[in-house]
C-alpha cells in the first residue's frame, strides 16, 4: 500500500481501503472457529482431572461415579450451546450477554453481568496460563519446577505482545487450535483402536499408585455433596462458550446462521474431547488426588512433596502414545499453546468488552473510540497486573485458581438465559405470526431450560466452592460493580450539570468585548509568531505581557521590544518573588475584575519538541500556568505552537502509533458502532 | 495577616507586606550562626574518630600523632576560614564557589565545582544521618541495631519534611545547634577541670582494649601514607565551611562584614571542639579500629561481631560525664539533632544550587523560579534517592561513606581559590590606589596559600582514598558534569534555533485569513460557551466541525443544532474506525493544504474537574488531540474551559499549593535576582 499525500485520491482511496479492509477481517467459519474456540475447547486440558481429583476424595472408588458426572457435563454443555444459539440468532449485533442483561433485565442486571465477565477475563488468564504451565512441564520439567516464574513470564510476555499491538491474526489461532484438536481426537481414536481392536492394555504412569481417600466410604448427603463438587468443577469445560455470542459481527454472511453453525461444531468437538478423556482416564486407570504428596501412595508408602502430577491429558497421552514419543510431546506442546491462546482471548475481550461498557459510560470515555492506544494499555495493564497477583498468590496452581473460575461464568450465563426468556416473552405479546410464534416458543423453552439448569449449577457452584475461593471472585465483582457504579454515577452528574438549558443562557450571552493577552518570556521565533497570530484575531485589545523574574533581563526585553518596533504594547508584571504563575493569574483576575462582562484570552507560545526528556526542559511553566488559568472563569488558552526541528521525530511516532492495532480487532468484527439488535427495543 | 481581595490595596499593602517579609527574613548573626554552622560543626562528631580509626591500624602507638594531624587539620581550617572571609568580601551577591569558580576560571571549572558541590550535598545527606543514627545508637541500642533502617527512615521523614514545605526557622537550627556547641564545649571544661584540677583518671569504656595492628612498626614512606590518610578523614571537619558564602543576601548589614565575623566564629568553635574532643580522647585513652570486630581485643580475645563501636564524641562523654548521666544523653540527643539538621542543610542547599544552575541554563529552566513546587520536588526526591542508595550501600556506616564525602568538598575548594587569586589578579591591574592594593595583595596572599594547601589535601585525598570509595564520588561528579553539559547543550541549540532574526521573518509576514474550528461532541454548556467564545474572536470563517463515531448520535447532533438554531455552520467528519483525533488533524490539514497561507484555529470546549481521579474520565481525547495538533505547522489550539462544581477544590488545592515554601528560602535571602558581585564582570 503507497503512501497518498493526495486529497481527493486519498478520499477516493480510504473509502475503497475501508470495503477492503471490512472484506479481509470478516472471518470464515474454519478460522472463526479457532479465533473463538480456543478458550472453551483448551478447558477440555484441565477439567477432566478437576473431576477426577475431587472424586479422589473419596478413594478411587468413587472413580466410577466419573462417567455420570461427564454425562451431567455434556447435558449442560448441550443446553447452554443450545441456549446460545438463540441469543445469536436474536442479537445479531454481538451484545453478548451484557447487552442481553441489560436490554431485559435492566442496568443493574446488565452491570453484574459485567462486573461477572470482568473477573472471568482475568480468571482465564490465570487458569489457562497456569494449566498451560502445568502441561508444558509434563514434557518439560524445568517449567514445572519454576511454576509460578514461567507462568508470570507467559503473562508479561501476552502483555507487552498486546501492549505492542500485535495484529491479532486467524491463522495463528488456527494451527495450534486445529493441531490440539487432531492431536486428542486422534489420541481418543487409537486409544480405541489399541483397546478395542487390539485389545492392549494401556496403562497411565499413574496406575499402579493408590489413593488414600480422606473420607472412605462417603455415603447419604455427604457423597452427593461431593458428586456437586466434582461436578461443578467439572464444569469449567463451560468457561469461554459464551465468547461466539459477542463476536456475531465478525462472522462473514449470513452472520448468525454462521455463527449459530460454529457454536454448534465448537459444542461438539468439546463434548467429544472431554468424554474421550474421561473414558481414557478411566480405562488408563488414571489416579490424581488433591493433595498427591500425602494421598498418592506407591506399596503403601506416600509419594512426598517433590512428586509433580501432571494433568490427565499428558498422562493419558503418555499411556496412549507412549512417554517421551513424537506425538506425546506434540501434543503437550499444542496444549500449553492451545492454553496460552485462550489467555490471550481474554486480553481481546477485555477492551472489547470495555469500549461497550464504556459506551454505556460504566467506564472512561475513551476506551469507547478504537485505536486508542492509551485506553486500551490501562485496560491491559490492570488484566496483567490481576492476573499476576493471582497467579503468584495461590502459586500458579491451576487446581485452586479454577475454584474462583465458575462462578463469574455462571452467574453471566443464568442472567443471560432468564434475560433470554424476557426477551421471548416481550416479543410474543405482539408477534402475531402462527409460525413465529412457534419458533419463538420454542427458543424461549430452550432457554427457560437453560436458565433453571444453569442457575442450579450456580447455586451448586456457590454452595460447593464458596470457602474454597468463589468469595474472591465474588469480591471482584462486587469491586468492578461498585467501580462502575461511581463512575456512572460521576458521569450523569456532570451531564446534569452541563445541560444545555432551552433559549439563551449565561453561556450563549455574548461577553461584551475581548482582552488578548499574549505572554512573552523572550523575543524569538515562538514569541513573533504568537504574536502575528494574535493579531489576525482581531480581538478587542491585544497587549503583550511579561512576568519581570530578572529586572535586568527584562529592561533589557523592553529595549529590544522597542529597538524592533513591535506594534503591541508590552506590560511588566512585577514578580517579588521570582515567580511566573501567580502574578499572570493575578493580573487575568484584575482584568476580569474591571469589566466582569469581558472575557480575557491569554495566548501562550509553546515549543513542540520531540521527546519527552526535552519536553522536561521545555514548556514546564508554560504548561502550569495554562492548568491554572483554565480554573479561571471568563478566560480562554490559546497554545501557539513552533515545531522544533527535533518535534519531527515525535510526529514520526505518532504516524507509527495511529497504525496501532488494538487488540482484539479480529473478534469485533468490522470497525462500526454497535447496532442495536433489531428485535431489541431499548428498554 | 488577613485576606485582602481588593486591587489597589492588595498593590499596596503587596509592597509594604514585601518589605516586611525582607526585615524579617534576614539573619542576625547569632541566627546565622546555627543556620550555616550545623554542619561544619556537627562533622567534629565523626572527624576526630576518624583520625583514630585510621591511626589503629599501625596499632596504639601511633594514637600519639594525633594531636599532630589534629594541628594540621586546625592549620587547614584556619586557613580555608580565612580564604573564604575574602571571598565573602569580595562576592557579596553571594555566589559562592560555583559563582567564583566560573567568573575567573570559565564555564567549565564552574561546572566542575558545581558538579562537586550536588555530589556533595548527596554525601551531606548519607554521612551526616548515618553518623547521626550512630550518635543516637550509643544512647539508645536500639536504634544502631537496625542503623540502616533507621538512617532510611530519617531521610525519608527529612524528605517528607520538605517536600511538604516546612518553613526552614532560624530557631528551628538555633536550639539544637546550641545545645551541641555548649554541650561539648562544657565537656571539655568539666573533663578539664576533672584532670587538671581534681586530678581525676577518666577512662573511655574502650580504655582498657587493646588494639590488634594490622600493619606493627609501620615505618618509612608507609608510615607518612597512613599519616596523610588519617589527615584526609580528619578533613571531614570542613565539609560545609564554604556555606557561609552562599548565602551572604541572607545576612543583616553591613553583610559582608557580618558574614565574615560569623565565618570566624564558626572556624573558632570548629577548632575548639575538634581539639578538644581529640585531647579528651587521648586522656581517656578511646581506642577505636578500623574493624572492631577482629582488631580490638579484650584480655587478649577478639570483641566479635556483636561489638558495636561508638563513635569518639560519645565515649569521651561518658568518660567525662558518666555512662547513663543527664548530661550524656543530653549530648548524645544534641549530636543526632545536629548531624540531622547539617543534613536538612542539604536539602536547602540542593535547590538553592539547582536554582542558580537553572539560570545558567545547566538545569531545567524551572528549577530557576522560586516556589514552583514541582521542580523542587524533583530536586529533593532525586537527592533523598541517591542518599539513600548510598546509605543502604554502604550499610549507613559513617567511616565508609566518609570515604567518599571528601573528594567533593576540596575539588571546590581548590577551584574557588584559584578563581580568587585570578579575581585579585585582574582587580590589582586596574586599581591604583595603594591601600587598596595593599589590602588586594594581601588578600591575594591568603587565598593563593589556601589554594596551594586546598589543592595539596585534594590531591593527598585522592591519593589515599581512590580504593576507598572516592572514585565513587568522582563518577557521580562526572555524571552530573555530563548531564548539565547536555542540558546546556540542547538549550543553546533551541535557542539558536529560535532566535529572531532581525526584520521580517516567516513568523511575522501576516497569515493571510483565520479558519475558526469549534469542537464538538454535544451540545452541551461547554460547546455553548466555546462556540460563543469563538464568535467573538471575529476570525475570517467559523465552524463547528464534530467525528461521527456514532451515526445515530452524530444525526441527532445535527437535528438538535437546527432546532436551536445555532448560527455557526456544523460539518460532520466521518470516522470509520471510530478514532476522534486522525479525522481532525486530517480536517485540519486538508484546510491548510487548500490554502497554505491561512492559519487554522481549533477551538476545544474542555471540562475542568477538582480531581484528578475526575480527570482520567474527561478531556481525554481532548487532550490527545491537542497534543497531535500541535504538531501541525500553522495551528493555534484555544481552551475554553467550562469550570465544573468540582474544580473549586482543585482550586482551593492549587492556592494552598502557592503558599508552599521553597526549602532553603532563610538562608537564601530575601527574594531577589542573584546580583552581580560589583566586583565580578561576567566573563
Amino acid at each position: 500500500m503507497s503512501k497518498l499525500t493526495d486529497v481527493p485520491k486519498r478520499i477516493l482511496i480510504g473509502r475503497a481501503l475501508r470495503s477492503d479492509r471490512l472484506g479481509e477481517t470478516l472471518l470464515p467459519k474454519r478460522i472463526a472457529l479457532p479465533v473463538f474456540a480456543s478458550d472453551p475447547l483448551s478447558s477440555v486440558a484441565y477439567a477432566p482431572g478437576e473431576i477426577l481429583l475431587v472424586l479422589s476424595v473419596a478413594g478411587v472408588s468413587a472413580y466410577h461415579f466419573s462417567p455420570w458426572i461427564a454425562l451431567a457435563v455434556v447435558v449442560l454443555m448441550s443446553t447452554v450451546v443450545a441456549s446460545y444459539r438463540q441469543t445469536v440468532h436474536a442479537y445479531p449485533g454481538g451484545g453478548g450477554d451484557y447487552e442481553v442483561a441489560t436490554t431485559n433485565l435492566g442496568a443493574r442486571a446488565g452491570l453484574t453481568v459485567a462486573s461477572a465477565l470482568l473477573v472471568d477475563y482475568v480468571m482465564t488468564v490465570a487458569v489457562s496460563i497456569s494449566s498451560g504451565i502445568e502441561n508444558l512441564g509434563s514434557a518439560v520439567p524445568f517449567v514445572v519446577e519454576h511454576k509460578v516464574l514461567c507462568a508470570v513470564l507467559v503473562i508479561v510476555l501476552l502483555t507487552l505482545m498486546n501492549l505492542r499491538g500485535v495484529k491479532e491474526s486467524g491463522t495463528l489461532f488456527a494451527i495450534p487450535t486445529y493441531v490440539f484438536v487432531a492431536g486428542v481426537c486422534l489420541m481418543i481414536l487409537w486409544g480405541a483402536f489399541r483397546g478395542l481392536v487390539l485389545g492392549e492394555t494401556m496403562r497411565a504412569p499413574t496406575a499402579d499408585y493408590h489413593i488414600k481417600a480422606e473420607h472412605q466410604g462417603l455415603a447419604g448427603l455427604a457423597l452427593v455433596f461431593l458428586l456437586l463438587r466434582a461436578f461443578s468443577s467439572g464444569c469449567a469445560a463451560l468457561t469461554g462458550v459464551e465468547a461466539i455470542s459477542n463476536g456475531v459481527p465478525a462472522f462473514r454472511k449470513p452472520k448468525s446462521k454462521n455463527a449459530a453453525t460454529t457454536l454448534t461444531l465448537m459444542g461438539l468437538l468439546a463434548v467429544i474431547m472431554f468424554c474421550g478423556i474421561i473414558v481414557l482416564a478411566t480405562v488408563t486407570k488414571v489416579r490424581m488426588a488433591e493433595n498427591p504428596a500425602t494421598d498418592l501412595l506407591r506399596g503403601g508408602v506416600p509419594l512426598g512433596p517433590d512428586y509433580v502430577q501432571n494433568p490427565v491429558i499428558s498422562q493419558v497421552a503418555e499411556a496412549v502414545f507412549g512417554k517421551g514419543s513424537v506425538l506425546f510431546v506434540v501434543l503437550a506442546a499444542a496444549t500449553a499453546l492451545v492454553l496460552f491462546l485462550a489467555a490471550n482471548t481474554a486480553y481481546n475481550g477485555f477492551p472489547l468488552l470495555g469500549s461497550i461498557l464504556a459506551q454505556d459510560r460504566y467506564l472512561p470515555r475513551q476506551l469507547h473510540t478504537r485505536g486508542d492506544r492509551l485506553a486500551f494499555s490501562n485496560g491491559i495493564v490492570l488484566l496483567a497486573g490481576a492476573a499476576t497477583l493471582l497467579t503468584v498468590v495461590y502459586g500458579a496452581d491451576s487446581t485452586r485458581l479454577i475454584q474462583l473460575y465458575i462462578v463469574g461464568v455462571f452467574v453471566s450465563f443464568t442472567l443471560s438465559q432468564i434475560g433470554m426468556v424476557r426477551h421471548w416473552n416481550r416479543h410474543l405479546a405482539t408477534e402475531r405470526d402462527p409460525a413465529a410464534r412457534r419458533h419463538m416458543i420454542r427458543s424461549r423453552a430452550i432457554n427457560a431450560f437453560g436458565a433453571c439448569l444453569t442457575g442450579l449449577v450456580l447455586v451448586v457452584v456457590l454452595l460447593t466452592k464458596f470457602t474454597h475461593g468463589a468469595w474472591v471472585a465474588l469480591l471482584g465483582m462486587c469491586i468492578f460493580f461498585a467501580t462502575m457504579t461511581a463512575i456512572r454515577r460521576h458521569y450523569d452528574r456532570v451531564s446534569e450539570e452541563i445541560a444545555a438549558p432551552e433559549g439563551p443562557s449565561e453561556d450563549t450571552v455574548r461577553p461584551s468585548r475581548v482582552h488578548s493577552v499574549v505572554l512573552v518570556s523572550k523575543i524569538h521565533r515562538p514569541t513573533l509568531r504568537a504574536l502575528t497570530y494574535a493579531k489576525l484575531m482581531r480581538s478587542d485589545t491585544l497587549e503583550a505581557v511579561t512576568v519581570s523574574v530578572d529586572p535586568a533581563e527584562s529592561r533589557a526585553l523592553c529595549e529590544e521590544w522597542q529597538r524592533r518596533g513591535i506594534d503591541v504594547p508590552l506590560k511588566v508584571l512585577d514578580s517579588p518573588y521570582r515567580e511566573v504563575t501567580r502574578p499572570v493569574i493575578e493580573y487575568v483576575k484584575s482584568l476580569r475584575r474591571q469589566s466582569p462582562r469581558d472575557i480575557v484570552s491569554v495566548i501562550i507560545p509553546e515549543y513542540v519538541v520531540g521527546h519527552w526528556y526535552e519536553h522536561l526542559l521545555h514548556n514546564q511553566s508554560a504548561l502550569r500556568l495554562k492548568g491554572r488559568l483554565l480554573f479561571t472563569p471568563g478566560v480562554m488558552v490559546t497554545s501557539v505552537p513552533y515545531q522544533l526541528a527535533s518535534s519531527a521525530a515525535a510526529g514520526a511516532r505518532a504516524r507509527r502509533r495511529q497504525e496501532w492495532n488494538a487488540p482484539g480487532s479480529v473478534r469485533r468484527g468490522p470497525a462500526q458502532v454497535r447496532p442495536k439488535g433489531p428485535t431489541a427495543p431499548k428498554s
